[in-house]
């Protein structure tokens, strides 16, 4: 997929699909989640890392356009890319292709916050030079 | 909340907590589909009576902006409603509130396909009706 | 339901059901845990109540059998009673009705630890005495 | 793991986390389907070939025994064996495994109904046999 360099790959799960007989929408919510930890598993020394720093990821926007139906079973592969970061804040960008069919688009924003006072935070150092590895 | 009409109630279940100690993010979508099952319930004879014209409503998108965090058994007033009405498609806008805050806010999008053949179908006289007196 | 003195309802959502049309096998899971946090803020002062004492309540067994399927929208009665109350650990027992219909019937095991350490601790005795009076 | 020829592996996701910071429980019993669908995969031509017979797989009895917590990120590997297949019904048995530390360990019973009546139908020969050279 033009523009990424890191995809994952899920398969539906049956509990993922709905009585139209797909899956869920709110499933993709999840795989995206999946992706991210993967891409810092490769990219950042993985998602506990991220934790040990004393920083969470908040979730603050969701977007995703569906394109095609997916299905029980269906391979899914997830191409992910982290950008725009910028204070305490950065986005993921998503593409997700059933074989050749573009299924799904999105992208998702965060913001790190200090795990114990939940006030925002710079991005630690070692990520954003993390992601311009990556996606450079 | 200004412009919406109508409101359900959700109470955060355990399971839909994560281990930030949060309802997850994609919790959310669920809801937001829960307020669409009761909107249609109260405006429209329910999402049986759409799906007993021979129809289905996909999801084409979701878009969810989180304000603020919620916890286990945290009461969600979700503010729905219906705009948008052309050819096969339709969308919901909503406004989720805890107590006095707002919590998050968001769209999502929807086509009418045949039952059968999942071709895009006009919308239902019915339901196009239906909301406009919902929301009038 | 003979035997059982406090029920809650749930209907079933849209994105509880799979690809055979029915409800998913484990939302009936997390239906017992909806169940055991109305029954506990009914007679317990609430699940936080329960947390505020400085303990967790660990799911140790869950044994479900499914005897009818439930459906979309369906609107299920959980009977649930409290019973088992010995040292650290206690049981739940549940009956699933759908209108007159047995759709399942369950038990979960439970253990109470300290919230800090994870060790066992004896059930509070104000969680027994809320017990005894409701099931007596 | 004693008993078991086949087992498959899965990380816990952070949407599977709940508020006790550990593994929800109902998520287990997703992972226990994850695990049949992957033993079909490998021994009985995959779970759409069952379907493609005209039947279904209902699951009639979840029962899991939790003997240790499991986190976000960790690899739980799932040993699955199926056991007990007589007329319509038969049984999965499951250990889990994070490490050398046994999580869980279960039984799922199921029964075989025709796909369009929703009546008991006998086993598939085809799949009787593949499960009894996978046992042997």
């Amino acid at each position: 997929m033009e523009g990424f360099r890191f995809s994952t790959d899920i398969s539906v799960r049956f509990a993922e699909t709905d009585a139209q007989g797909i899956a869920h929408h709110a499933s993709f919510v999840v795989w995206l989640e999946v992706a991210r930890v993967a891409y810092l598993a490769e990219h950042a020394g993985g998602y506990r890392a991220i934790r040990e720093l004393g920083v969470e990821a908040l979730t603050t926007e969701v977007n995703l356009r569906y394109h095609h139906v997916a299905r029980f079973d269906d391979r899914i592969r997830i191409w992910t890319r982290c950008v725009s970061l910028r204070g305490a804040r950065f986005r993921y960008e998503y593409a997700l292709e059933c074989g050749e069919v573009l299924v799904a688009e999105g992208h998702t924003a965060h913001a790190i916050v200090d795990a114990r006072s939940w006030r925002p935070r710079r991005l630690p150092r070692s990520f954003v030079d993390a992601v311009a590895r990556a996606e450079s």
